[in-house]
């Protein structure tokens, strides 16, 4: 197989189906949106029978068991991923919305007009629901996709893109809206990233080397989430419940997520008070301290945190903590080892919470609740189709709004500049 | 010199500024965008004698005229980058604004709040008034600026450095928040662009050629422009009147800008009545005119306009003109040939103009006006850093919102994830 011709007329039909499905109506989008729920659940039998394919090569392959994990379908998990899909449909369009239409002192009217971005690659590990989650996102915002999954979940990700053909064929959309790349070769992925005539943007989706490989060999823009290295830092006029509740729910509500806490800062003024009751706290969830030599002067009994847990994403029941000059020295911390995802402050003091919102530059910053809330659905976006930790185009939750681009309208009637 | 470590060291400095800059008062900036301009007023006659000593070398070196004109500051040009200076301060500061903050359903409150990129990298050709007015858009937008202006003009960029620095000292601001790159080296133009560890954004002015070459190099996320290959669609429901003078206006205005008109596009049932008298005006201006065959039936005495026409920025009085069959004809030409920064349609029919709006996918999208007004002066955006033909993060004339991102702030009391 020539993977280069074939990535490219991958490319060439996702363009043509971009030009149709910018134009396609709500109505269209949605129906095909909810077909392909119903057609997976209609499916759900086979899917899982499919699925049982990738897990047995996955077994002999060698993959482990959280790995597996992901890999697996099971009636709960499709029928989640059909009701994401209804989710989706539920949202407003976001295309076509004209913003700030006004007139300007020539008597041209200008504003600003949502569109999609046209063609969306997504390159993902392990788990096959991304395929439906992601393809539905693009296809309520207007765009063309193409997914390339991971190699142990092609036989799932290929009857899911089925599943999404028939989909948009009984809406009457183009089949080639969503695409799967058949191939498990690897130099797919490169010619993928470099097709700047074809994609208009990448979303890479896993671990940390595999966005780190692609950010390097992509020509085409990229919004992407490197890792999620998030802070609370409990001011010395902290409300000590607030502070032990929002360290207890940032670190221990979900250990695996990029929003989880991974560093606890506190205020030198206040360590003494807080921390015996937040180590008892942390001992029942089973969380292992390490602490900054400070720290340990408080929590006799905790391992040292070096120099390399300031930089380390656990995403285990692992929390590093540092105790802090005040406001300054936490700020100063985080700019030094924070990933840019989320911090929050827990403070009474509103000139603080003023300074630490001004002051952090992550995608998010929060006062006095749980780095949790880091979340497409707690701010309202819907679904997300990942969080970007970088500055342009998109910051935090990716919504359908993110997956989107604005021009410039312009309305006159015979204007000339002078 | 060590390049690599020069400017790795300017990043640093860049930085550290950028963090205070992102926290400066509005009062601060317009403070020292006024006094900079001041103070380049104060030294016009120096800058002058400066400027020359890269005048004579141009010349030495054998730069053509039309460089030498760019290259060229006179007391006129001088104040204008004074002026520019001075309507920067006058600007809203974009900084800092919170919008759509708003209660979710769990109790916190989530809105965005407008922050600056942090550094900004800006490398350009020969006219060193760039250096004043993209200095002066990125400290407006709290953003750390590092310039790589062409080697042509670099005691005139130094120069103008020079007052910068001065001015921000007066105002309180770092010094380092503007730094010029004191080596003609073109090693420092690669180090620039792969220096993702401290820079944010690249913004590549100048010819295609550079723009092309720096992408393919960068590393740092760019915000650029490669050319304007703009479209005026004639549609045979215009208004004749209306018809000719957007296209005079849109070829004559200016030749040698992005925005002016490259190629027009008539529809077939109004080509013999309009091309006529739209030769006239256009030999009265002296541009020359290459047709489509359909076009040479009418204008007996034209040039053929060959393939390549169809893809030519000309930037020069030259138009090539091709007759459509209709609205869907002249959409089909711009997907081909289109650069996708500015198009304009003539009709007096709303679902023509309705239909051109949403399926032409470019910067800037018009309704019977010049494409001329593509500019973000005409847009009310003021002073524009250039015009982005990206679809991500900023589309059309950048102004200082262009330069800023938008970061997510939650505020609760106490709230935790269930």
């Amino acid at each position: 197989m020539d993977v280069r011709k074939y990535i490219s007329e991958l490319g060439q039909q996702a363009l043509s189906a971009s030009r149709v499905l910018s134009q396609a109506s709500t109505n269209a989008k949605n129906s095909a949106l909810l077909a392909i729920a119903d057609i997976i659940i209609e499916n759900k039998g086979s899917l899982v029978e499919i699925n049982k394919k990738d897990l047995e090569a996955g077994k002999k392959h060698g993959l482990d068991a959280a790995l597996l994990d992901r890999l697996e379908l099971n009636e709960e998990r499709i029928l989640a991923m059909a009701q994401g899909l209804r989710e989706i449909a539920a949202l407003p369009d976001p295309i076509g919305e004209i913003s700030n239409l006004s007139y300007r002192p020539s008597g041209i009217q200008v504003g600003k007009m949502r569109v999609p971005l046209g063609v969306i690659g997504i390159i993902y590990e392990s788990r096959p629901n991304v395929t439906a989650d992601a393809a539905g996102l693009c296809l309520k915002s207007g765009n063309a996709t193409i997914l390339r999954g991971g190699s142990e979940a092609i036989n799932s990700n290929q009857a899911i893109e089925s599943y999404i053909k028939t989909g948009l064929e009984k809406a009457g959309l183009p089949t080639t809206s969503v695409q799967v790349v058949k191939t498990i070769d690897r130099a797919a992925v490169m010619e993928l990233v470099r097709m700047k005539e074809y994609i208009d943007v990448i979303v890479p989706r896993g671990g940390k080397g595999l966005i780190e490989n692609i950010s390097n060999e992509a020509r085409v823009p990229i919004i992407k989430h490197l890792d999620g290295i998030c802070h609370v830092y409990i001011d010395d006029k902290a409300d000590i419940q607030k502070a032990i509740d929002i360290a207890i729910n940032s670190k221990t509500h979900r250990y695996g997520v990029c929003n989880a806490m991974e560093t606890l800062l506190i205020a030198k003024d206040i360590a003494e008070q807080i921390l015996p009751k937040l180590q008892e706290r942390f001992n029942e969830k089973g969380v292992e301290l390490r602490g900054c030599e400070q720290t340990r002067d408080i929590l006799t009994n905790i391992n040292p945190a070096s120099d390399e847990d300031w930089d380390t994403e656990y995403l285990a029941p692992i929390l590093s903590i540092k105790i802090t000059n005040g406001l300054a020295g936490a700020i100063e911390h985080i700019h030094a080892h924070s990933s840019g995802h989320t911090e929050s402050i827990v403070t009474e003091d509103i000139t603080r919470a003023r300074k630490f919102i001004s002051e952090v530059d992550s995608s998010s910053v929060i006062i006095n609740a749980s780095t949790r809330f880091a979340d497409g659905y707690e701010y309202g976006l819907g679904a997300e189709i990942g969080t970007s930790t970088d500055k342009l185009h998109v910051r935090g939750p990716v919504g359908v709004e993110g997956l989107t681009s604005q021009k410039f309208v312009v309305i006159g009637d015979g204007q000339i500049r002078a």
